[in-house]
């Protein structure tokens, strides 16, 4: 990584909302940016070179999960590449003759705003929305799901990994569920992954993953801000939501990102290369953070699920009682920086909707704190957030 | 610029598809892809310098044109920023309880395809969609404008200066228009500029442009490709079109461009502060060019208008009889990148729409070249240029 946190002296557990750049993927951009500005649309040598450059990231991302490079289509991130996947099936679906009252789609209540504020907008629209229930550890439950399903299912969304708990999905089991139901039905139940949170943390081959709709986010795995990708499978009906030009097949109008994209595809690349290594690593490190926290801090829950259902790096804890927005800005002056939920769900106050969805407990909601661990975050690291925690605990309980 | 083009030997004239990051915008880029990577909507240090970066950026925007900054939306470019102005003050009209049947809009046949092909889905929606005559120039024309305007119409949209012929448009006169209606029928008619085109050679000051939305790609200007912005009236009513988060004040949710943002405003502001010397001096060699050419190849005919009624840096030619596509890989061997239409209109075979609907003339529309000019082209240059595409001409005759 570029930046030097540990030089700064700074601990930097906000790695759910961004990543830095890696040196890498800036040193790849560098040539886009500083003098091959071609639009790849252009016949002259300059747009061959741009063109050249889009294409070969697109094939590295393709690559990186084994699927054809055409399947790729990049975007300006993931709120895009949800949005995309979501109203580009609906409205394809709508061409083809299908109303929208005769579509039903459903997720879980636990998704990122990307998603859930793309199912009211739908729901608004006329198509049928409802919502599979998922446990108190986040899981989607299968059965519940399975009784969802009906012949007008046109479409499954949730989170490989939820943005806030960390919750890992049993992607497999879901899309055998749908598979069943689509031979009951005779009917094509769509599945989209919002994958933002996985990269650098799990497998996103996409014949593992499953999906009909992959949406990455580059900007989670050490690539640059405003990128990301929506990976389909061959059978997926999708249509552009935006009206423009010709660019990514039509689906995706616009002068691409060029430098963007080129440093995307060699941050994931990298993610994707040995994230297996970096998960088990991490995953010793969030498991010691918390007993650690458990152990002086035995009035805390944990939220979320724990071991392989849990993102590698991921750490939520409710402290009942404590403001923790006014927590996350002390532990920021003793050089932590923390996050009380996903940054895509506000800066300002207010309950966890994720935390109230699965515990049901307002003030767990009320009180979260997530730490979410980069690659080289020590156990030391979390040691002494622990101490810090447990004393800022105690002299807000003085009160 | 950084790009080293004279060292390279190549002349770029095909500054209306893409412009080099400015160096200064890329310096001011660094820090914010090397190190400051926070979130802007996290509470911790990381957070508040990226936040902060985002709003000095939207700061410097609104600063060059006069505007106040809660009026400047970060997009993702000028397609996504033309598509946000359209539906998105389509779709606030629509939930305040007009239906699409009750709403006209108005542009152009010589439109960017990110305007006309997001007419074409209004007109799929049941909106009422009509297009106002341009002249053999490519005007606007202000009677035939007024008597397509009615108690329905709720936008009139139009490019500041058309992407392909260089066309600039009289918006204080056209917004004349639109008052007078708007007067006559007390109604509200929102007036929608694309100025992709304009911010190295006109004044964006945004009471002289005199719209309700206003749409840059900062790619056009020296920026990063991949950013842009929606700059709107108080009085436009506007919501959001993709759905997500509350960034950009809920407009345009995703986690923001923070290196992007932060180099697009340096780029833009530069634009902006000199525009008018850089404008003066470039049509003093865009008018030489012109005579060269008409001296030189008799028989072309020159698209679009003259004088200030013309993009400083845009030449556009029409060679009938020649196949410019393939002028156009000739003009590159030679060192020199030359376009045939707008790069959004595809890099593929076809006529030119505006110029067959500003001349048409068939034969005119199957043989353009657009020759857009960078701020340090020079007369020489554009005499070289002269002297090969002469030549071709005469080698292509004898077959």
């Amino acid at each position: 990584m570029i930046s030097n946190m540990k030089e700064s002296g700074r601990v930097y557990l906000d790695y759910a909302a961004a990543t830095p750049l890696s040196e890498a993927a800036f040193l790849a951009m560098e040539p886009y940016l500083r003098s091959s500005f071609g639009n790849p649309s252009a016949v002259h040598a300059e747009g061959v070179t741009a063109r050249s450059a889009v294409e070969n990231a697109r094939t590295e991302v393709a690559t990186a999960i084994q699927v054809r490079p055409e399947y790729v289509t990049f975007t300006g991130g993931g709120t895009e590449g949800n949005n995309l996947a979501i109203f580009g099936l609906v409205e394809s679906l709508k061409r083809q003759g299908r109303d929208y009252s005769e579509m039903e789609v459903i997720t879980t209540k636990i998704e990122h705003p990307s998603v859930l504020v793309a199912f009211e907008r739908l729901k608004g629209m006329g198509v049928g929305v409802k919502y599979a229930a998922v446990n108190e550890y986040g899981k989607v439950q299968l059965p519940e799901l399975k009784a969802l399903l009906s012949e007008k299912t046109v479409l499954f969304s949730v989170a490989y990994a939820n943005s806030e708990i960390g919750t890992v999905q049993s992607l497999h089991a879901i899309k055998k569920v749908l598979k069943q139901s689509e031979e009951q039905f005779s009917s094509e139940i769509y599945f989209h992954v919002d994958a933002a949170q996985a990269p650098l943390w799990l497998s996103c081959q996409f014949d593992t993953v499953g999906a009909d709709l992959l949406v990455l986010d580059f900007a989670k795995c050490n690539g640059p801000k405003g990128t990301g990708a929506l990976v389909r499978s061959r059978r997926v009906p999708i249509t552009a939501t935006v009206y423009g030009g010709g660019q990514e097949s039509g689906l995706r109008p616009g002068t691409e990102n060029v430098a963007g994209f080129v440093g995307a595809a060699v941050a994931f690349a990298a993610a994707q290369s040995d994230w297996r290594e970096r998960s088990d690593t991490v995953s010793v490190v969030r498991d010691q953070g918390i007993r650690l926290l458990q152990t002086e801090i035995p009035e805390l829950f944990l939220n979320g699920a724990q071991g392989e259902d849990r993102l590698a790096n991921n750490i939520n804890i409710s402290v009942p009682g404590l403001d923790t927005e006014f927590t996350a800005v002390v532990l920021d002056s003793k050089g932590f920086a923390v996050s009380t939920k996903s940054a895509c769900a506000g800066a300002g106050g207010g309950a966890s909707i994720v935390v109230k969805v699965t515990t049901g407990d307002s003030k767990r909601a009320l009180s979260t704190l997530r730490f979410s661990l980069a690659p080289d975050t020590t156990v030391e690291n979390l040691t002494q957030l622990t101490q810090i925690l447990k004393q800022h605990r105690q002299k807000m309980s003085a009160f």
